[in-house]
């Protein structure tokens, strides 16, 4: 699956690598204000939903289900937003972030919303570990 | 599927009602700044993506893919958006919305941008019998 695949570099820049589930690879955004999850199908050329098999599609949505459920388990999440929008980098690509009431965002989107705060070094560190761990990785 | 299902009533004034799928009633958001439909799984007590059983997330995926299809197909779109966000309205939803490059909102997101501009009647109508005709209804 992973022949032909890049991703794109602003996505690598913004983010920190968790594994590779069987379609996606996913990533955590390196921003402490929210707990934020980015899944990017392992598949050249894609931009959109329907780009992907029926198939595809639903290891997709269950892929998501799953980091929804794993970040829920690392993080407070009072509602989970997930978003495939994409007008600014179109490499298919799924969010999946932990919103809190009085978030910096709350009640609005994430996306465009202020600077992202990196996480420091251990912090990083710990929220890649929890999320390897629930996903049977280490 | 529809026993003890309530559309709530935020959503409700929102939109206007283009027809039920299997699982979800399909919405027009009244907002013709951005060609909008908001899908709502006939279930009820659902407000986040893992409140569905496997089966009926994938049942989900497929219409969204057919809300995307027939929603590209009566409107101008460069780019898709989808989310499922809730921060407001906590009944499970689903947003899929036609983007073009300019448009009020872009490259942000449509939530929470500006004023909702409603349709004009034969827009509105026009574009319910479009969508309507394109999912074999009429």
């Amino acid at each position: 699956m992973d022949q032909n695949f890049t991703l794109d570099p602003r996505l690598a820049a913004e983010t920190v690598l968790v594994c590779d589930l069987p379609l996606c690879r996913i990533l955590l955004m390196d921003d402490a204000r929210f707990p934020w999850l980015v899944l990017v199908p392992r598949l050249p050329g894609l931009s959109e939903l329907n780009d992907l098999a029926a198939r595809e599609r639903n290891t997709l949505m269950e892929e998501i289900s799953t980091c929804a459920n794993i970040l829920r388990e690392v993080a407070p999440c009072d509602k989970l937003n997930i978003g495939a929008l994409g007008n600014i980098v179109r490499q298919l690509h799924v969010h999946v972030v932990a919103r809190v009431e009085g978030d910096a965002a709350w009640p609005g989107p994430v996306w465009g919303s202020g600077a992202p705060k990196p996480y420091d070094d251990n912090w990083r560190g710990g929220m890649i570990r929890a999320l390897r761990t629930r996903l049977g990785l280490d």
